[in-house]
């Protein structure tokens, strides 16, 4: 394959651009991001959800703090508890909520009772004012995370701001920094500062820099002084793996590969070093109570996710699902929003019961799910093999997919490797919307259908998921400008062409004035005749 | 995404290779091809299904005629139905029927009783002796096919054979010709004659040709005698699409993209052109009578699938599977063998009616699907949308899955794409094989999450479906030979390791001298001083 690698990282087609709509709320006009597609064909317009955020020529100078005003009489009210939960429980619609509302064509107050109920969460930290608000919940388009982060190896600050507005570029709607290395704290900041959308992380990995990596030294002091650290910075969600008890751990001494969750195995030898049951968990009420404090929203990890189809739905795995809806109820009961990691590697039969089983033990807060890959067999293509467990999972009912990239299991993905991957769960997570009867979601598929049936070529590079390989890919062949308006493609050459075939067949049946019905009804005896009549020529 | 693209064609690995497993058969001893590869680790070595045929650096002078000799005494003694199917009926196992039974791993006598009923075929045309044989069943492992071809706009005859070569050593099942250019005769002539695998062509792009491209020109005698002609040849199976009637044309007036299938619309057109039913349909008899003499297989033909999700599983779609049911019970009857064509673009939701419909309408003859397309809006990348859908039907029972390259609806595929397009497919199909619980099948997973697990990374490049690239991908961020061996690896480095940790948690299991079991039991408080007792050492 040749996808091409060298354009620039922010330019866009001309045919297409972002505009905002303009909702009123409030007393304010809040101005809701779209990506407008301009048609020659019908529709003639449409307007795609957009996670790219306020254009930014390749800089890290900071975005537009957006939500400030939002936020700031909130402060002054000194709310104890200002998470969107909270809000939405006291019957209260935020600026966040009607934004997000927009852009996912539903009502503000739907979205409010989804939050309420904790089938949805708005991620949005008060101090990540530069966010621009969406939704992660069944009930709403199915959204991708990408993971970006250096570690020790390599990667350094500028190529993580890249990396983020390359992955937002083709349509990531969070992204995770899973820095280890160092220069952590800054890594993080310049990416907040330039993120229009949510950033999780994993305080664990900072955590432990900051104890030498002496995995045995951590403690919750450490910890909530780490979580206080990135809460101030602005991140929006943390994965916190407070499911892996001491209990569990034996459970996963039979698997054919363990643990693999880097937090989960952290947090297993942890409990084992001290025999004590995880920090995470005995600790859990003082963690909600910090993070309440900024609305950070729970992603409550799943530190013994399988690593192998060998391991898939095994004991350990259930056994941490059950915990993690049990502590589901407690950050509830504190207004802190929660939702829920699943998967890692499950073959096709067994997906479904994973989602099966978080609905019902984890009280239907959103599930986040890493593919699953549905087999081992392929790294270097495993966005492929994830991208197939996880459009069927996020039909199933998963709300967030997090990609996996061409590089998983081998090395650190690169800017190249981070496109494959948010392709592929952009897929993914499409067919799942389609699949669902997610309104709405196959206009897009019918409009690009329609395009190609009419060979308005631009019309459907502009409306692809990637407009600039799918053009690449056909200059390839017929490079010349007339062919984007020709009536045949490189397929077939125009004697064989189908679509050219049945365009003419439709041109027939116009010219006779015939509809479907009509022409069922009346009977194709009848009709032979008219169609002699009507001459050879059309069919030349 | 930068998959390598300079490297020889053919040149294979130093740490596998192909074996030839002896199977004595009647007297004879046939020599059946696997690729094996060599483990430092346990199961020690494993023998993976290999359809790459005879080592041929990059040669177009032709393969070993594996079959002359048993094909000899048949045409000797004159049998006027020299088809397996006829073969299998009369309660005999040929020697292609017990040669593939050993690629398979399954009895010669299973493999008799599946094609005897109908339910498996073994596409063999007794010119191409080359034919290394195989079976599309779905009780077999799943079968991919990869098309090429050249057209009136591109490629040559040695750029053919050499995408050919390239498709079987990926791992393509049979190929199929698709040529509608000049040189189709010489073409395919070179095809067949260096390809151990089954080809399959659909006839009436030569037909069309012959008759100056006029479609209405078009008639039984000249499709006969191209029939012959390709037959003479050596095609295995020939996509004919009989089930084009007249009266379903009109249920196609009101689709998005009409009809997609070149060989769907030019029977279309001639039926409207004539206004008589489909030559294709009415001459059957005649059409089975030619292949039963050949043994060339039916690849009953989807004119009428649809091209994009709104057309999915229509009136139309489903009258022609009807028709389909109908020619198989007539193709069976003169002892010729019968696979069912089928979808193109449905959403996931909508995949599985077409494969119960299908089994239930033809009378479970083996299905051989085109992807399906999940969504409509990825061209450049529909390797991936249509892997999701193969992956889900070839669970469900689809015997063969037809790949879509990356140039699908943008171009025609160079080697490159067809690498991409034949590794996809084989994770679709190895995906659906173990979903479907084949025996032996999770056992390659298995072996390569062991590799991971102990970090014996020349096992896992090895194990995996694209060696090459998986070594490639490593290496771009750890180069150094040393880090082959190293017990960590670049996404995480040695500090974060799970893998590492979870080894270090099982050795101290091992040194306690406690199962799994054993831990559980004896109860983890007990356990506690234990621990303490073996002390930090360990958790460094």
């Amino acid at each position: 394959m040749s996808t091409p690698t060298n354009s620039p990282p922010l330019a866009r087609p001309a045919r297409s651009h972002k505009v905002y709509r303009s909702v009123e709320f409030a007393g304010r006009t809040l101005q809701v991001p779209f990506r407008r597609v301009h048609l020659d064909g019908a529709p003639g317009q449409i307007d795609l959800y957009d996670s790219s955020g306020p254009t930014q020529p390749n800089g890290t100078r900071g975005l537009p703090a957006l939500r400030a005003e939002w936020i700031e009489p909130r402060l002054k009210r000194r709310d104890t508890v200002p998470t969107q939960l909270a809000y939405a429980r006291a019957g209260i619609v935020t600026e966040e909520m009607a934004f997000a509302a927009a852009r996912e064509g539903v009502s503000s107050e739907f979205v409010r009772a989804e939050i309420a109920a904790g089938r949805a969460i708005l991620p949005a930290n008060i101090r990540h004012p530069e966010l621009e608000p969406m939704l992660i919940g069944r009930k709403f388009l199915v959204k991708i995370n990408a993971n970006i982060g250096n570690s020790a190896v390599a990667s350094d600050i500028q190529e993580e701001v890249a990396k983020l507005q390359w992955a937002t570029r083709f349509g990531a709607d969070t992204v995770m920094d899973l820095s280890t290395g160092k220069d952590i704290h800054a890594t993080r900041e310049a990416i907040l500062r330039n993120s229009p959308v949510p950033i999780g992380t994993v305080p664990i990995y900072q955590a432990l820099e900051k104890v030498g990596g002496k995995i045995e030294k951590l403690g919750i002091d450490e910890f909530l002084r780490t979580l206080e650290e990135q809460a101030e910075q602005g991140v929006d969600y943390f994965t916190i793996h407070a499911g892996v008890l001491l209990r569990y751990v034996p459970l996963t001494a039979g698997r054919v590969t363990g643990i693999v969750s880097r937090g989960g195995s952290i947090l297993a030898r942890w409990c084992l070093a001290h025999h004590r049951e995880n920090f995470l968990y005995t600790h859990f009420d003082e963690i909600c109570a910090l993070m309440k404090r900024y609305d950070v929203s729970f992603s409550l990890g799943d530190g013994l996710r399988p690593g192998s189809l060998a391991d898939a739905n095994d004991a350990a795995q259930f056994a941490e699902l059950e915990t993690l809806g049990e502590l589901t109820r407690e950050a509830w009961k504190h207004g802190v929003q929660v939702m829920i990691e699943g998967p890692g590697h499950v073959p096709m039969h067994q997906i479904r019961e994973n989602m099966d089983k978080q609905l019902a033990l984890c009280h239907e807060a959103p599930f986040y799910t890493l593919g699953p890959l549905v087999t081992d067999v392929a790294p270097g293509y495993d966005h492929i093999t994830s991208a197939i467990g996880a459009a069927m999972i996020g039909w199933y009912g998963t709300a967030m997919l997090c990609y996996v990239t061409p590089k998983e299991h081998l090395g650190l993905p690169d800017r190249d490797d981070v496109r494959a991957g948010v392709i592929a769960y952009k897929i993914a997570a499409h067919a799942a919307d389609v699949a669902k009867g997610h309104p709405g979601a196959r206009a897009w598929d019918d409009a690009l259908s329609r395009a190609r049936f009419d060979f308005r070529w631009e019309d459907q590079f502009e409306l692809s998921l990637d407009p600039e390989t799918a053009r690449a890919y056909h200059d390839e062949t017929l490079p010349a400008e007339g062919a984007k308006s020709a009536h045949f493609c490189s397929m077939c050459g125009p004697q064989f062409c189908s679509m050219r075939i049945t365009e003419d067949l439709r041109a027939f049946a116009a010219a006779q004035g015939l509809s479907e019905q009509q022409a069922r009804e009346r009977g194709l005896a009848e009709k032979r005749a008219e169609f002699e009549r009507a001459g050879g020529a059309l069919y030349v």
